[in-house]
C-alpha cells in the first residue's frame, strides 16, 4: 500500500500501533498520551518538561508568495503554538535544517533570521541546529518547556464553555485565494494572506490559563477548527454544541464578496494557530478576565454537552459539525 | 552563494553567526556551547537536560543494501550515540518522519519497528511521532537525556590519556566496498558491512565513564577519528599526540587484501559511534575497569600533550593528522 493511501493520520496511527505497548512507557500511564498536542514527562520538583516535534516542509507548509524569513518563524511558531496550548513555558528550541546542494545561501539566512525573530518574540532560546543534505528545504523543529500542570485534550465536562483564542476562516479565505485563484480587493487580500504568512501562537494567553486553572481541557487549531472540536470532544467522551460562529470580520468580508459560505472558511480551515479550550463551569468571567489582561479576549462559542457529537446551529436546525480538517500525503 | 559552496559545516558557521546574541542565552552561558555534540539546560534539582537533534535522510545515511529496520534503528543510534557521550541518560525520543507520497507502507512500518528495537535497546521511550510529506524519507530525531554532570567537549589537560570506547576502520572499509566497488571475500564483506547497517551507540560505557568522573572531556566520533580528535584539541586548546593505531581486525584484514592504508580507513573513516575521551591524568586503570564493568575495554591510543596539533607517529617520524572527515553538501 502507498503512504498516501493511508494519509498522515492513518501513517501517525500505523506508527502507535507499531509502537505500543513497546516503548518503556505504557500509553497510560503517560501524562500527555498520544495524540496529544505535545508529550510529556515527570522532571525532579513536580514539574513537567513538555516536548513538541514537527517538522515544516516547504513544499507544502509554505503558502505561495511567503518569505523565506516567514518560513523561519513559521517553523518555531508551530512547535511553540502546542507548546502555548498545554501551558508550557519554553524552555528550548532545536531544529535539524533539511537543506538542497544548489540552495541559495542568503535564503538561508533569512530562514535562520526568522527562526531568531520568533525565538525572540517567543522568548524561547534556539539551543541547537543540525544541517543535513536533502532534496527539498524542510526545518524539523523540536521545542521542549516545562509547566507544573499540562492541560491535556481530554477533561471537559458537560456545562463547560467552549471558547477560541482568536477568530477564524482568514487562512480558508487565504486558501482560497492562493490555490483556487479567488480575487479580493488589494487592501483585503493583503490582510487575509498575512494569516497564512504570519502566523503567531498564543503563547501568553496559553500560559495564564493554564495556570490560572481555568481550562479542562484544550488543544492548538492548526488541524482546522472543526477538527479540533471534534478531536476533544472524542478524548473528553463528551459532544460539544457550537451556539456562536467565530468568524473573522476579513473572512466575512471575504464571503460577502465571493458568495463563499462563511462557516466553511471557519470550521474547515487549518494553519490557525489559535488554542481551542473548554472553560471549566462558573469560570467564565475569570478566564475572560485573564485573557483580557493578555491583551485578547477569549471567544465563548458554544458549551459542552453530553454525548459523542460535535453540532452547530444552522437556520434554527441543529446539523453535525464533520471531523474533516486538513491532511497531508492525501 | 550556493549552500553546496559553503557544505555542512559552513551552513552551521552561518546558523551560529545568525543566532549569536539573539537567543536568550549567551553562548558562553551555555552548558555545552556550540559545536559540542548535545546541547543542555539547568533543569530543577541540579540536574541537566540534555537534548540532541539529528536527522537521518535516506538518500545520504542509508548506505546501499540497508534495509528499513536498520534504517529506524540508525536513526535513533545517531542521536543516543551523543547523549552516550555527554554521559546522559536516555529519558525520551521524539521524531518527525518525512514520507514521500508513493513509498510502501510496509517499509514505513519496517522504519517503525527498527525505531521500536532501537528505542527497547537502549531504553529510550519514543513518546512522539509526527508525519509530514516529503520528497524523499527522512527521519528527524529528538534525543532527551538526563545527568548531573555533562561531559563537554572541553576540559583534556596535559598528561590525559586519549581513549576510544571501540575499535576503527570498519567502517570506512564498508565505503571503499559499497561507493567504490572494492572487493572482499563474502565472509569478510559481510562482517564489515554491518558496520555502517548496524551501528550501536556506546550508552552503558558513556553514562558510567561520565558518573565516575574519570574524563576530562568526550565527543562522539561520527564524524570520523580525525575531526574528532582535532575538534577535542581545539575545543580543550591542547594537543594530541597518537601513539597507538586503534585499527579494527576486519579493517587490517581488508587493507592486507586491497593494499590500501590501514590508518587511512582509521583516521578518515566516520559514521563510527564509538566515544573518544581524554581520561584524566592517573585514572587510567581505574577507567579501564569501570569500561571492563560495561562488557568492553577502553583503548588507549595517545596522551594529551601541550600545544595545540594533533600528531601521530608514522615510521618513527611524528606526523600531522589533519582535521578531514565526512561532511554533508560537499
Amino acid at each position: 500500500m502507498r503512504a498516501s493511501e493511508l494519509g498522515e493520520r492513518g501513517i501517525i496511527d500505523l506508527i502507535w500501533k507499531t509502537l505500543s505497548g513497546r516503548t518503556g512507557i505504557e500509553p497510560g500511564g503517560r501524562v500527555l498520551p498520544h495524540p496529544d498536542d505535545a508529550t510529556a514527562i515527570e522532571m525532579p520538583g513536580g514539574k513537567y518538561l513538555l516536548m513538541k516535534a514537527d517538522t515544516f516542509v516547504k513544499r507544502t507548509d509554505a503558502p505561495r508568495g511567503m518569505r523565506h524569513r516567514s518560513m523561519g518563524r513559521k517553523a518555531l511558531v508551530m512547535n511553540v503554538s502546542d507548546l502555548a496550548a498545554k501551558g508550557a513555558h519554553p524552555k528550548a528550541f532545536l531544529f535539524s535544517i533539511g537543506v538542497p546542494k544548489r540552495y541559495d545561501s542568503g535564503r538561508l539566512e533569512e530562514i535562520i533570521r526568522g527562526l531568531a525573530e520568533a525565538s525572540d518574540k517567543y522568548e524561547i532560546p534556539i539551543l541547537g541546529g543540525d544541517v543535513c543534505e536533502s532534496n527539498e528545504l524542510f526545518v524539523a523543529g523540536f521545542a521542549v518547556g516545562t509547566t507544573e500542570k499540562p492541560l491535556r485534550r481530554s477533561g471537559a465536562a458537560p456545562g463547560d464553555i467552549v471558547a477560541v483564542t482568536g477568530p477564524f476562516g482568514d487562512t480558508a479565505a487565504a486558501f482560497h485565494i492562493l490555490l483556487k485563484g479567488l480575487e479580493a480587493p488589494k487592501r483585503l487580500r493583503k490582510k487575509i494572506l498575512r494569516s497564512v504568512y504570519e502566523p503567531s501562537a498564543r503563547l501568553k494567553m496559553g500560559i495564564n490559563i493554564a495556570k490560572a486553572g481555568l481550562a479542562s481541557s484544550s488543544m492548538d487549531s492548526s488541524d482546522g477548527l472543526a477538527f479540533t472540536l471534534n478531536e476533544l470532544a472524542r478524548s473528553s467522551r463528551v459532544g460539544i454544541r457550537i451556539s456562536s460562529l467565530p468568524a473573522s470580520p476579513l473572512a466575512l468580508e471575504f464571503c460577502g464578496l465571493s458568495g463563499l459560505d462563511v462557516s466553511d472558511l471557519v470550521f474547515f480551515g487549518g494553519e490557525e494557530y489559535e488554542i481551542v479550550y473548554t472553560i471549566k463551569k462558573g469560570m467564565w468571567d475569570e478566564a475572560l478576565k485573564v485573557s483580557k489582561g493578555c491583551g485578547r479576549s477569549l471567544i465563548g462559542i458554544g458549551e459542552v454537552v453530553p454525548g459523542s457529537s460535535v453540532t452547530r446551529f444552522d437556520g434554527g436546525r441543529e446539523i453535525a459539525v464533520p471531523p474533516r480538517g486538513w491532511e497531508h500525503l492525501r
